[in-house]
């Protein structure tokens, strides 16, 4: 039986930020939503007083739990019997710092956009926070919660391709394709001011995604790494592109090519594990699908939904058959239903369900901004080879 | 401003069927709950007390609002103030007559499973019971959901293929792949048995969608037909397979194969639609694609979120930019949202958003087991032309 | 040892037809040189002095050995010590039955376009003829050529997908989308006259192909078939359009489309092949993979050049090894292989190579006679179920 | 009018190597043959004469023009009326400069397999002396006769993807996947030996066909590089693997990722280019097709054969008709086409065809072997941005 059905009722959330324009909050709202784990019951969704309260409507928080800052919001839900229990932080990266320390130190269950923190001493914090109190802290890198990744990192240590000889990612995307500069939309606005999104634009946006996919199917960190940081688009202040080299703590390489200024890609995000025995190929555009393509036989399609996947899969799927497509929302709810998991394992006190266990926590938050610090190290030395932090 | 926005909250909603181990009613509930525009508060779950109790715990019912039978739920909310505004009828196909019948009578909006019923009169009842009580009656034909296609369908109606000359519908599936009849699972033993899944089962389960989509895309209905129906597997009493030869109102000719017992098949389906200027195509496996193919130029690769869609596919799109898959999740999401709108208008007393009345409602319901009873009478006279009742 | 490295030298081969502007001519001359067994030494290129000619010098083929038609040429062939062995006849469907049967009187050996000729009556007496003199005949259904469609014949008679129990075939073109009627070209001319292009231009053009396919990866007959044929172009005098419902010899049920007016469309050709333990699916546009998919685990993606496959695939194949892509001149030129290997054979009196002998011969042009006759006397009695003549 | 079509006839072409079993010696034979540009009279196919022998008869050699080295073949077929005007080289890399230099000294036009030679210097040496008798050369980097990369190159030239910003090349092989060392076959043998293959093997096997790829697109070089260069097999002595960075001289960025070790692929090839108004995208497997991918429009499906593609593509079509596909053995004669109008215009004093000039030459050839140059002289300097030697 599993913690959450121990406790046997929905968490309460409280949401840090999201009010509309927020494209990012409706997906946790959705996400946090889907499988009835959690109720969300308040809310600081804006600084913008009359913009928090035409969202909290929306997101179907009483008026009265709707605060107007996250430090009125922890006073108040405090002294409630029925106080939240869990955030939800989906403000710009600057603040997840700040918000995360608060909400651990009120004792509450953290759910975090990523990158974790703007830095690794911010990262350093958080994660040291979090250990100290307790507290479950799940960042939301949505596409580790795919149940063919779940997979993949299934097979890859079960054996399935051998020894990890090599690992490819691409993470392409046409966010700044155009010079967006010119007229930003929110979205874009803080995200190109750097005190805001961070050191870079490129490795703090997409680059921590690359990586957490890359260090979750492969069940190893990066070591080292070469790498050129730097902007397609002439005259652009901000990070739009990286590419790397790197070795896995078992030495394994890697290569890997970020890119938020590709004119006409959609999302494009591709993971590739060569073993000794065979190889795995995972697209984005066709994510229900994991291609295993042994040595010594034909390519073989598994797909969501099939009896014969892990049970990291299944964990991660709700139609329980072929044919019937999930997508990115799904992903997320996955990683906001382990949350859940981890949540109330640790109000009862009891061992949450082990599948719940590899979504994304503090360790990987930091080890993504010290895979940002490392690459900004090595492109700042003309690319020298730089060992990542441990 | 929408119908909806106008309510300005959720509407209450009840379910009629659905207790566990329905996967659908999972899907329904889902798709309910993802907009915020329906609160789930009631509840005649299952026949059988203990399940039902159990399940309204999971669908966040509280338990005095979870009742044994329908009637005696529609009765007991019809004395609340708060009481529910709307069903979602998620039993077996028998059951859908006599619980649509009465929802209507009590005033209720209705989300009804597919088929609408078993046979063409239940079919004109319920039809003639919305028609007069003017309540909203949406049937979750969920492929109709996707927004690719109501782009398809709005790409016809513009013209952008010319004059439709030919359409071909691949529905093909595995559940009856395996003799199943020896030990059916809880969704396959009322499906084997007629008297419970109506006159065809490949009709009634797959067939339906496949006429509803082919029809919805292309804006007109089918005219006369000429099938084969019947069953692959060797001594199935049920209907496994059909092979239709059609035309629509305007002439056009169609192919349609169905199959339930295609063995290895993932839920296949193919819709394509040839034009005096193009065609277009649309798989399943890739729904968030459409290919839009005209006679003199290359094929043209649209996809969910790009922003040259149309306002209908656009209006069906949780996420706003391309490379965000959604899924059948959304696509039945896509259908409450309608009904929402639909269910809002008709209690607020004006006009629906337009884009939302496109939802399959009880004239594509009807048309669909008129589509199944010309099917079945052109079987049983040797695969003759048969128009369809009108 | 094959019978053709027995004999240890190419065959001399004469064309009839193919001057230029035709491009199946073109295809033929390049298929028979692929692999250095034919050389081209004679031709009857043309009707017109002067495009014979012409075409000779391309073809390579002397002056002197340049026919006017194809009598003079039989004649003074016959009289040479190195006078020709075979034919390979390119020209217009009406021509056929009287130019094979002349070649097989010459004691020729024949490779000729499909269809085998425009009547039953006529193919049978090319199959008397040919069946009689002992020569060897070919049929230029160069798809089934490929090397997967050779693995999908030889996986379904090692029974890997269990008892056939469906299969589906599409074969779309767009040749005729537009109005061609107004200025065809010279491949069109002909073909819109059915007094050379025989009864039904969709029959003879690609639904003969479409019933070989079927039959040569099932491996069995089509027994009985219920047919519409027409034109999907308002006044269009020949066909464009056929749909099929059929039923092979042991049962099988089948489902057939054909249409050269589907506008965009670049001919588009699907094999699906199910049977009780798993199904086969082939698609033109990817025709080095086969996909096999079980009942019972996931979808493998055979491919040409992979090591495992049969026998009768890798005999198909020039790289044997994969990604090094073939195509349909390559299909082609394996018909023209098997096509030496069963005249070599012929000449030196001992028996083929097993793997050659799967080419479609009389057999199977009469075999497509009969099924476009039967689709049309079906056609004429409304779709009425007619069985094939035996 | 083509030179070569003034010309009027086949040239007259010797092979330098190809005794069986080398595979890459038929895909010449073949390609050299297709078009009839070419009459294969002469041979030094192998050291070894009962091997060169044999395969004499297989490439219709006649056995006075089989020769037992290269030196006698030149000599004899200069005192010929008749003789060789061409040759084909498909020899080891490290006899290509020496069998090259003896044809071009000989006055003979040269068609060399890649790379050109085995080091800088070497090639050179053959630059320039094909420079100095004007003899047209052209290396077998086949992948560029391939019908939609040359559209892609004429897409990149005419502007259609703005400016390039952005260029991403992987080349993936199952070679060397395997320890292949323990049981080499013949075309292991010799590339397993550095003495033999050249100072990388990843580098020059496939290395300089993704170079050539990626610059003949772009029309560019290039500029500089930093490269990781080794194997990822333990143990092993020849590079399987090289992950490179890289500038073109227009400043735009550029990632190549090659492997000859990846377990389970099947040789995979991608090109994708991405300027400032959209990007291209090739994949081998799909090699008939090219992504067109606009900033401001849905992504374009461009195929060989349509109508509407550059004159550069058209010209190495042979089907003028989409849906017919063509391969590798179309893409090696595309190049065997160029090369005999290059040699034709030569001969005749005239200039050639522009179209065939976009053929790989030795500056394409010199090119090759800067870049694997520097990347060795990169990965030495621990992957220092090494500029390409001018």
């Amino acid at each position: 039986m599993s913690a959450f059905d121990a406790l046997g009722r929905p968490l309460r959330l409280a949401f840090i930020g999201g009010a509309a324009p927020s494209m990012i909050g409706q997906v946790h709202l959705r996400a946090a939503l889907m499988d009835r784990r959690f109720a969300v019951v308040a809310g600081a969704l804006s600084r913008d007083a009359t913009r928090g309260e035409a969202s909290a409507a929306e997101y179907g928080i009483a008026p009265e739990r709707s605060y107007p800052d996250v430090a009125t919001m922890l006073d108040a839900e405090a002294r409630r019997s029925d106080g939240i229990e869990a955030v939800a932080i989906v403000t710009p990266n600057d603040t997840h710092h700040r918000f995360a320390l608060a909400a651990i130190t009120a004792d509450l269950d953290v759910m975090l956009d990523k990158p974790m923190t703007n830095s690794v001493a911010e990262a350093v914090d958080v994660a040291r926070a979090a250990s100290g109190r307790g507290v479950a802290l799940v960042l939301t890198h949505g596409y580790s919660g795919y149940p063919m990744i779940r997979e993949a990192r299934a097979l890859v240590a079960a054996g399935r391709i051998g020894d990890v000889r090599s690992v490819q990612v691409e993470y392409l995307g046409s966010g700044l394709a155009a010079r967006v500069e010119d007229a930003p939309d929110a979205a874009k606005r803080w995200r190109l001011d750097p005190a805001r999104s961070g050191p870079s634009l490129v490795l703090g946006d997409i680059g921590t995604h690359a990586h957490h996919l890359a260090t979750y199917v492969c069940g190893e960190d990066i070591a080292t790494l070469s790498a050129e940081v730097g902007a397609l688009m002439p005259g652009r202040r901000v990070h739009d592109y990286a590419q790397l080299r790197f070795r896995l703590a078992s030495g394994a390489r890697g290569a890997m090519t970020l890119c938020q200024g590709a004119a006409g890609v959609e999302n494009h995000i591709l993971l590739r594990v060569i073993g000794s025995e065979g190889h795995l190929e995972w697209r984005h555009p066709a994510h229900n699908e994991l291609r295993l393509c042994p040595i010594d036989g034909p390519p073989v399609v598994l797909s969501r939904g099939q009896p014969w996947l892990s049970a990291a899969a299944t964990h991660a799927t709700r139609f329980r058959r072929t044919g019937h497509p999930e997508g990115l929302h799904e992903a997320f709810a996955n990683l906001y239903s382990d949350f859940a998991e981890l949540a109330a394992a640790r109000r009862l006190g009891i061992a949450p369900d082990p599948l719940a266990t590899t979504a994304p926590g503090a360790e990987a938050g930091l080890a993504g901004l010290r895979f940002v610090a490392a690459c900004l190290a090595s492109d700042t030395a003309g690319g020298a080879w730089t060992e990542l932090e441990r």
